[in-house]
């Protein structure tokens, strides 16, 4: 259970509504999804939050389900159970397919093996690799 | 300086210097980054690993610069210095943009924070999110 | 369900039940949490670990209030969900407001956020900010 | 050396100057530190962050200090190095003494060794810790 | 709920069942554990992911129980749920004893604790313990 | 630099001197490495550690080298520069050979992978994992 009371949509104030409003027409969705809701609980950040998310999230110079795969990776790091619930699904809204899904762990999996292969090896950076901004 | 001594390719076996001689063709390269000299010191581990790199990080469902980039998020995640100078160098040289790069790090700074709030919130997985898999 | 069989009170050695006892004293409660019951398996971690926490979260030149908070921010960032039940609780009980542990939870999200935007940047550290201790 | 082309206030953009001018009026200080100058290689990130840094770190129902010190404890648990020497000079510019470092210090120690033993025992949530909110 | 359908040996394919059937014969077990039914959703890792299991944990120069106890240590540290369970399991089938259990997790414990004091002091490296290679 | 004057046994108080002391006899050493200068800053850290890595890192159920290469491990995990050099080196001076080191971080980089694809896959754990109690 959350550590906070979750907002639903018929009890929030006119402002928490307006994001949850916004979140579901950028979304294209007729619900909002717990995050919001216990966000909803100190209006400040779930306004503050969603903000960065529309900013961050929208087309770029990546793709949105490529932005969505990295959501993944760092969320399967963290181990994040919400967020990889969230995300995944949110990838495969957005296309992700099971062999794309598989690869994204796989890079994943081995991308956390190397690091600490090379963090306990302690490998010096090769000067090859130090860009030169001058 | 790492904490075993790192294999020049001059003075490596003939089994660890047809990995070396793989790691080059297969990048076509005509050098051997620290990492793969350091493991060089365990041949073993130098054969296993750099097996599973080219598995892994060859195209697949993936584009090798998407698979390039999620490296770097996990290992920006993990602060590994090391993975993160030399897979950002790779994904430079697969063609990623600087407002690529800045789009990257946006979504893994993001996600490294909104992975805290939902852990913090202690927030339940929506049932939406769960698969069905019958 | 734990790893260890929880140790009770009424079944526990008089090692244990005067370690109990201290935790109930010192804390002016009636019970004892099953985080104390999980180490009674091994009585000398028991000791050890109550030791450590009476001694260093009594009041000092931190409140205990603002030592609670800084447990929970350990806590969300290593996503222990445990701790965060537990130390959200006793923060609570010591006072704190839904507006703290709202604002709490924030700053936890943002340093993440920023932890790796200075991580996957590599930033320099500013010569201004080492101290000079000569 | 950072993996972008620092910007310093000479050089930068009219967007750019305006968020240094904002950071040193609201800091009151007459610098910009590094973290700054890398992101403003990319200018929404720059002015995005610094606005949820302003809105995050300003008093609220917690003291700056105190917000600074949490800040520190999760920079400490990610091993973040660019952000334990920021903000614990940030932490000692608003009054932070020694004794209070040490004490952060180590809270943020015990809260990640007890983590790990709540994690590693697997110890179940005491019912007394879970939030009634209905 | 795992996020991919998780492969039963009746419905395996020849190529999932060979692996399968190694994993028995090599453990001496009649059944497979979960973590390999999910893996098997592709095939390609779940091969690779077998190969490196059996050679990394085979004997060698570290015992198997030791190899089982580092990987609970790493397991902890990252609060990987199945992790602990799947390797705690299989030391106590290598003969792992109570009192190393609790051992095995005060040294985590400790370990993580003084991790953070070393990069919060932001301890300087002593001389002595760099490897002289030449 | 530390982030705190590290203290010399010359200018040590006579509390300080004592736990050097301590040190260096129950290690039969005759020096005193920066982890234990940097904690003398604050003494009843400084005398609260000490007494727990005595009782911990002490011979029990498991031998002093395994000790140590768990220690090894957590630290790489957490990449904790100074704690990978001091464990490590503290392993080699119990007898841990280059043979040994290699399983080491071959155990650790492969346990790292395989949370992630335990975590990512959201795989439940076995029923055969768990322990019964009672």
């Amino acid at each position: 259970m959350a550590l906070v009371k979750m907002v639903e949509h018929g009890e929030a104030s006119a402002a928490v509504r307006a994001v949850f409003d916004d979140i579901m027409a950028t979304r294209r969705t007729d619900w909002v999804n717990n995050f919001w809701k216990a966000l909803a609980s100190h209006p400040p950040t779930l306004a503050r939050i969603w903000e960065n998310v529309k900013q961050v999230m929208a087309a770029g110079a990546l793709h949105p389900l490529v932005k969505e795969m990295l959501y993944v990776a760092v969320s399967v790091t963290n181990n994040c159970e919400y967020c990889i619930h969230s995300h995944t699904a949110a990838a495969r809204a957005k296309g992700m397919t099971d062999a794309q899904f598989a690869e994204l762990l796989a890079v994943v999996g081995l991308a956390n093996e190397t690091n600490r292969l090379a963090d306990g090896y302690r490998i010096p950076v090769d000067p090859q690799f130090i860009p030169e901004h001058r």
